[in-house]
């Protein structure tokens, strides 16, 4: 995703294309670069978008975002909390969906991350569906009733009874984390809280190379991001 | 998932409860089962929905699912194309985050089929949002310019071209297919339509079990389901 | 493998054959059971032999075993110390590759098993190069200046000081565990003992259906057998 | 593995050490480099010594080479064929635990490879059980009734013929290849031959960083090496 107005030309790593060549075109055509390559004017999907967002901190791979929206069933209209904000590529991915009813209650800790993830969402249109809180979530939530929270900082068995408390009756919470021994630590807290159906898991995720009569697996492949854990909670019983 | 009134009492492998304990119950409460276990009351989720569907078909796994979802870029409003429509729970799932004003058009030549899935989307108040087309997805789609198209059946190469035609500039395509030589067919016609960035991968899903101080991978795992191949629709160039 | 001697006809999910018809052939040989099924006669290898041996306990996996066997350089003329001796199966891996100048030195707590082990390894022919001591590791070792020690128990650290003890100066230790856990303090001890180069690793094994046209992954794999750790003994400094 | 003789001092990325200091010291003892690190002194395994072959060509991965090792049921005294030899590090693997009454015959087409292979397994003394031979496979092996075959080449369907005469009756072979294609052909060619109980795997191998409180598996790995075919002779039925 390029701001056409920005430069009179691009360098790419295919050769150079002039702005002037660009305006006018629409989605679908192409361009011829100076070292004559073709290169397409696409629409950007969603997906692109996230691409462009700046990146101070780790962010969460594709298929542990994936699957996380699908095992939480976010859909349009809900409410949802996540902590942190970080570069705002989950809060994106979960705005993108609850939009246009719904809403993201974001809390990051760390003031310079929540002023590049609100950059970051402005810059794609989100930051409507989202409110993004400069404020420690080991303090608490203000929402509640909400119909699914998000996870993904170093001590979630912190923040696990204010997410206890701010979940409705049935909703779903995820949490991730790179350690085995997080885990250990989330999961135990999850049970004293009340929550019920915990479960974890792990994505590997392989890119095939495909040629004809030459497939495989490639090489290199991400060994490891991190377990998602998934629990829901239930009205506490009283004793 | 349980119709309330369908019975006086529900027998489950922990126990027997009476439907007249339940009535008047709120999400969050619970009943004593005959053998004492408790059970709970939870709204169900989306999740929990697709779960009930009556499966003729062999089903997509939710890691396929979500990441799909996700790589696609699927959001509210969004039109998109699938086949086949099997059982319909990648329907739901479509149908879920594209409502209230998007919609999907499904194609499913099986009839069997596609009256279930009917019935299925239609317990889940998901039939509204979408077209089940009891129609062969080789003789061609008669939509045109919608967002995404996801294809889940035997021989993808003879209707993705169909699905070029189909998609808006710009728009994606998904392909699952459980065995490497469709891959390499449907990777071959991809090619020769025009579709760019085509990418294949897999993913695998690891359960953890979660016990302190005894916590490892569970001893048995789904060793593959299938391989996803992504692609981006750009217009073809007159030569 | 089968005693011929034992039976007069065999029974298998193939159908019936006769213990005369195969009197007299020579391995490759094959014979016509009664429902027409062709059998072959084949030489056992070492492989075949131990799918014979009697397994009271959980064994390890080929890909396990195989992997240890390499990394811990076994090789003929060596001694090497195992515990426990389980059903023997790591047991005779060890001997078949030590012998005929080398020895096993095995530690079985469980009389039942030892006593399993030690009719298995004869069967097998692999007896005589093999001690079997009915004995807990946790007590210690007998041996010293040995090539190679290998620990498959519930709690490897009570054991790791002795194997210290017992190995020569260079030479490998390997520990098999299934939770991680159980390595994290395997790995602590190890450390504190003044073992060197300490690697854990696991290994997934997944198995190929190949077929023309039609190649793909098994649908169901093991998951998890256990994590593997490997140290190098150096001599302790003294202070 | 460094020879003492060849320079007065030696650099390593934590400081250098002086031969003299080296001298007299027995495999344990350690030395203190010029910046405080102790470097300790081994008794090189098998596993080191190999480490130290020169690599022209890609090598086959530790996992896979000792889960082949252990399928193919290698031990003392056999006689195995090998194609290609590449740097010798299969080659060297199998010698090691034929010897000293077995024998390997390696078969390598390019004379380079072969030379560099001869060089490498006479520095770790195992020339001795080892015939390189700089031929073509394609053109047959000169070895009869041998215990196993490896190959580890680009085009196994033309070897797997002469393996199959080579071969010993209920001897094993094994394959190795990178792409699911050549599998195929592979396993078509063992088919046809006669071959039995004709299998095929891949492992992945993954490392876990073990630290107290915050053990994960490592973020990279290799995501594919290739897939291993086994397979069984059986002697050729007359019609």
């Amino acid at each position: 995703m390029i701001h056409l107005l920005d430069k009179e030309e691009f360098h790419t790593h295919k050769g150079i294309i002039k702005t002037s060549e660009i305006i006018g075109k629409k989605f679908g055509d192409s361009v011829v670069t100076t070292t004559g390559h073709r290169l397409y004017i696409l629409k950007p999907s969603f997906y692109d978008k996230i691409q462009t967002f700046r990146r101070p901190t780790q962010i969460l791979y594709d298929k542990d975002i994936g699957f996380t929206l699908f095992k939480l069933g976010i859909e349009p209209g809900m409410r949802v909390i996540e902590t942190g904000t970080g570069s705002g590529v989950v809060t994106a991915a979960l705005a993108n969906i609850v939009k246009p009813g719904g809403h993201v209650y974001s809390y990051e800790a760390n003031k310079d991350f929540s002023e590049n993830a609100k950059s970051n969402l402005s810059k794609v249109g989100l930051l409507k569906y989202v409110t993004i809180k400069c404020s420690d979530a080991r303090h608490g939530f203000e929402e509640s009733g909400v119909d699914a929270v998000f996870l993904d900082l170093g001590d979630p068995w912190n923040v696990i009874p204010h997410a206890f408390k701010s979940l409705g009756d049935g909703s779903n919470l995820a949490s991730f984390s790179p350690t085995i021994n997080q885990v250990e630590k989330a999961v135990s807290t999850m049970k004293s809280e009340g929550f019920l159906a915990i479960e974890t898991i792990e994505l590997l995720l392989r890119r095939i190379r495909i040629e004809d009569g030459k497939s495989r697996p490639e090489t290199h492949m991400i060994g490891h991001t991190g377990y998602l854990t998934f629990a829901r909670k239930a009205k506490k019983q009283e004793e």
